[in-house]
C-alpha cells in the first residue's frame, strides 16, 4: 500500500496565504518544495501586490492531512516566504452547512403574503384537513425525505454522536438533491434508544414523504426499520443496508455477464453478515443465487454454530446449504465471487488462487478494501470496491436519489422487493454497451441517467405491485 | 360589518380559462359581469387564438370564496363564452409546497464530492466528535430553527392535525427566510402528548440552532415551552406567546407617546388570558405598567374568584391590585387602554366611551377583531388590529425573523426577557419619525429594516445579559 502515500487526494486540499518576497525568485522555490513532498499545485491567485513584495493564495492538493501540515511548515522556513494563514478546503466548504431552506415563491408584497399565508393559507388547510391525502398535493410531504441517524454508525468513524454525524447527513440531502431532486432534510437525534427512536420518527412522519435511515448501527437498525415500516404509510429505507444491496446486485449481474456464469450455478462467499452483508445475500437470493457462505470473524457461520447471535442464526438457516464448516480461506476454495463487507487486508491472493474459474471479487471495506486491486491484477476476472479512485465503484448513490424519486413520485407506501430489484436491473442496464466489460459493470456515480432510469423503473414496480397511491406521472 | 362583502381579497383570487367567441363582444361583457359581481379583474392573457375563437386566462380578485364560485358559474352562462378550467391562485402556490431544500455548493464532479461527502467530510465529523460546539461553524445548526407544531391550535381554525398544519408552518418558514435569512424547517408532530412532544423535540435537537413552538394549544404550550427551555441549551420561543407579546409592547410604547401617558400611570385592561393575553400581561408588567386587569368571558379575573384554573389563579395574583369584580365593560370604566385576544364582537362602542380620556384600543382577535376599526372613528385616540387591511397591524412577523437572527448569531443559549424587550424597542424605534402618530405605531411588515434592528438590538442584549456564545458578528 506504499502506492497509496504518494497519490494526492482532493480531500486533502489546504490553501495556504503566503508572503513572498519580490527580489527573490521564491514562488518557483515554492513549488519545486511543493512537487518534493508529493502535493499537486491547484490554482495561484494575486492577493494583493506591493513594491517589495506579493501576497498569494496557493491551492495545494497533498497526500494526507498531516503532508498538508507539513508542506506549510517548511514553506514557512523558505528565505523570503512568510505562511499569512493555512486553510483546508474541505473545512472552508463545510464552513456554515452546506444545504439551506429556500422559498419557492417570493413574499414581497402583501398579495404574496396574503395567498401563501394568512389568510388564505386556511383555506389550503381546511382542505387537508378534510382529506389527508391532499398533504401530498399542498405540502412540502411530496418531495419531501428525513434522512434519520442517531449517530452511532457514521461512515468507518463508529459511534460519534448525532452533532458529529450532521456532515454527513447534510452530504446525503445535497447527493438527494443533485442526483434525484429529492428534497431531503437531516434529523440527528439525541437518543440510541430503540423504542425512543421509532417513537420520534413517528412522531415526525406527517411532513415527510419518505424516511431514509443512516448509519444507525446494528443490530437496532432492523428492528427500528421493521418497526417503522409497520407503522408508517410511507417509505422507510435503511440505506446503509438496502441502497449497499441494491447496487450490489447490479454490479454482480453484469459481473456475471463478463465472465458468463447464472446466478443459480455461482458460489457466493460472503465476508461480513451485518446490516449489510445480510441485506446483500437477501437479494442475491432473489435474484436466485442458491449458494451463499456467510463468515464472519470466526469463520463460516454454519447452523449449529456455538453463540451464533438470533439475527446470525436467522442467516445460518436459509444459507451454506451444505453447511460448510471452516475459516473464510476454506469457504472460498472453488467460490466464483467474493463479497466482502468487512475489514482491510482479510483477502489474500493465495485464497484468490483457490476460486474457481474468472474469480469476481467485490472488495468494499470502506476507506481500505479487503485486498486493494493492485493485488488481483491478472488473477481476477471482475474487481470492484467501494472507492472512488478504481473502476467498479459500488457507490449508493447510484441507488438512493432514484429509488426515492420514484417512490415518491407515485405516491408508494413503501419500498418493497420488487421496487429494490427495479433499482438494480435499472443500475445495471444503465451500463449502454452491448456486453458489459470487467472494468465498467456499474455506471459512474456522475452518469445523469442512472437515477432516471432508476426512478422510472422504480415508479412502474410500485404502480405494478400494489403500492403507488398514484399512477401516472404529473 | 356590510363593508366586507364588498371588499376584494387577494387571497381569493381565481383564474378562469375561458373559451370565447370571436364574433361575439364577449370579452367586454365578461368584463361586465365580473364588475357587477364585486370582482377586480386582474392580468388577461391569451392561451390561444383562432379563426373562431380564443383561449384566454383571466385572473380575478373576489370577496369570498364562494363569490369565485359564482362568478365563474355565471361566465358559463354567457353567450359564445365556455369555462374550459376554474383554477383558485391561492391553492394554486401551495402546489408541491412552498419551501425546498437548497445545496450551498455544486456537487459536479469527484473532487467536490470528495470534499462534501466522502471521504473529506470524515475528517469534519471527527472534528465536531472532539469539541461538539464546532458544530455551529461545520453544520447548517448555525442558522435552522425548526417550527414544531402539533396542529392543535392553528391560526383560528383550532385542532386540525399535523398534516393540515403544514401549509402554515411552510409559511412561517417563508417569512424566517424572506426577513430574517433564517433557514427554518417545519416539523409537524403526530402526537398531542406534552410529554412525548418534550421528548421528540429534546430528541431532534442537535442538528437546530433554535426551537420555535407554533400553534400549541394551551394550557400545554405552557409546560412545553418550559420544560424544554429548562433541558436544551438552545433558544425555545413560543411565538404565539412571546412574539405577540414583543409586538404589541412595541405598538402599547409608541401608543402611550401618541396620547402622552406613561406606563407608570394607565389602567389597561386585557380580555381573553390565554396564551397571549399572559405573555402580554407580563411584558407590560416588565415596562412598568402597575394595573392590568385581566377578562375572559366570566369577567375580570380577580384573587379568590370561584373556579379559577391554576394559570388564572397565579395570574389574579399580580395583576388587578385593586381586585375589581365585574364585567369586561365595568373593568373598562376609566381604562386607558384595551386589549384584545379574546372574540369578535367582545368591544361595544358603549364600552369605549366608558373609557379615560384618549383610548388606545388593540383588537387583536383574528380574522373578525373585537371591534371593527369602522365604528372606533372618532372615540378612539389610537386603533390597532391584526389585520392587514388596516393602519397598525400588530403581526408577529415584525418580531419572530430579527430576533431568531440576533440570537442564533449570538449563539444564545436562550432567548431571555432582556432579549424580547430589545426586540419589543427595537421595533418601536424602527417609525422614524420625531413623535410615532395615530395610524403609524408600528412599522410595515414590509419595512426591511425592522428585522435588521431587531437582530442588532437582540445580539448586543444577549451579549449584555451573559447568554451569548459568540461575542462579534461573523
Amino acid at each position: 500500500m506504499a502506492l497509496e502515500n504518494s497519490k494526492t487526494d482532493p480531500s486533502f486540499s489546504i490553501v495556504v496565504r503566503l508572503k513572498l518576497q519580490n527580489d527573490l525568485d521564491v514562488l518557483s522555490r515554492v513549488i519545486n518544495l511543493v512537487h518534493e513532498q508529493n502535493g499537486a499545485i491547484g490554482a495561484i491567485d494575486v492577493v494583493s501586490a506591493e513594491a517589495d513584495h506579493m501576497v498569494r493564495d496557493i491551492s495545494i492538493e497533498t497526500t494526507s492531512y498531516e503532508a498538508g501540515r507539513t508542506i506549510a511548515e517548511m514553506l514557512g522556513g523558505l528565505e523570503g516566504c512568510k505562511v499569512l494563514h493555512l486553510s483546508d478546503r474541505t473545512f472552508l466548504i463545510h464552513l456554515g452547512g452546506k444545504i439551506e431552506v429556500t422559498n419557492k415563491i417570493p413574499i414581497k408584497n402583501r398579495e404574496q403574503l396574503s395567498r401563501a399565508y394568512t389568510p388564505g393559507v386556511g383555506r389550503v388547510c381546511m382542505a387537508i384537513h378534510e382529506d389527508k391525502t391532499k398533504a401530498y398535493q399542498l405540502t412540502i410531504k411530496k418531495n419531501m425525505v428525513a434522512i434519520v441517524s442517531d449517530g452511532t454508525a457514521v461512515l468507518g468513524l463508529g459511534d460519534i454522536g448525532p452533532e458529529a454525524a450532521m456532515p454527513v447527513m447534510e452530504g446525503k440531502a445535497m447527493l438527494f438533491k443533485e442526483f434525484g431532486n429529492v428534497d431531503a432534510f437531516p434529523i440527528c437525534l439525541d437518543t440510541k434508544d430503540t423504542d425512543e427512536i421509532v417513537r420520534v420518527v413517528k412522531a415526525i412522519a406527517p411532513g415527510f414523504g419518505g424516511i431514509n435511515l443512516e448509519d444507525i448501527s446494528a443490530p437496532r437498525c432492523f428492528e427500528i426499520e421493521r418497526r417503522l415500516q409497520e407503522e408508517l404509510d410511507i417509505p422507510v429505507f435503511h440505506d446503509d443496508q438496502h441502497g449497499t444491496a441494491v447496487v450490489l446486485v447490479a454490479g454482480f449481474i453484469n459481473a456475471l455477464k463478463v465472465v458468463g456464469k447464472e446466478a443459480g450455478e455461482v458460489k457466493v462467499v460472503v465476508s461480513g453478515v451485518g446490516a449489510a452483508g445480510t441485506a446483500c445475500s437477501e437479494m442475491l437470493a432473489t435474484i436466485g443465487v442458491k449458494n451463499i457462505i456467510g463468515c464472519d470473524r470466526q469463520g463460516t457461520i454454519y447452523r449449529g454454530r456455538q453463540g451464533l447471535n438470533s439475527d446470525k442464526a436467522a442467516y445460518a438457516d436459509w444459507t451454506n446449504p451444505t453447511n460448510l464448516q471452516g475459516s473464510l480461506s476454506d469457504a472460498l476454495v472453488g467460490a466464483d465471487v467474493f463479497i466482502g463487507l468487512s475489514a482491510p487486508g482479510l483477502l489474500k491472493v493465495e485464497d484468490i488462487k483457490k476460486m474457481a474459474k474468472d474469480p469476481i471479487v467485490f472488495a468494499m471495506a470502506n476507506p481500505i478494501p479487503e485486498i486493494m486491486p493492485e493485488e488481483t491484477q491478472g488473477i481476477v476476472a471482475v474487481m470492484a470496491t467501494g472507492r472512488s479512485d478504481y473502476p467498479n465503484q459500488i457507490n449508493n448513490v447510484l441507488c438512493f436519489p432514484g429509488l426515492f424519486r420514484g417512490a415518491l413520485d407515485s405516491y408508494a407506501c413503501c419500498i418493497n422487493e420488487q421496487m429494490k430489484m427495479a433499482a438494480a436491473q435499472a443500475i445495471a442496464a444503465s451500463i449502454r454497451t452491448e456486453r458489459p466489460v470487467a472494468d465498467y459493470i456499474v455506471p459512474s456515480v456522475f452518469n445523469r441517467h442512472v437515477a432516471e432510469n432508476v426512478a422510472a423503473a422504480v415508479f412502474k414496480a410500485a404502480v405494478e405491485s400494489g403500492v403507488a397511491r398514484q399512477y401516472k406521472h404529473q
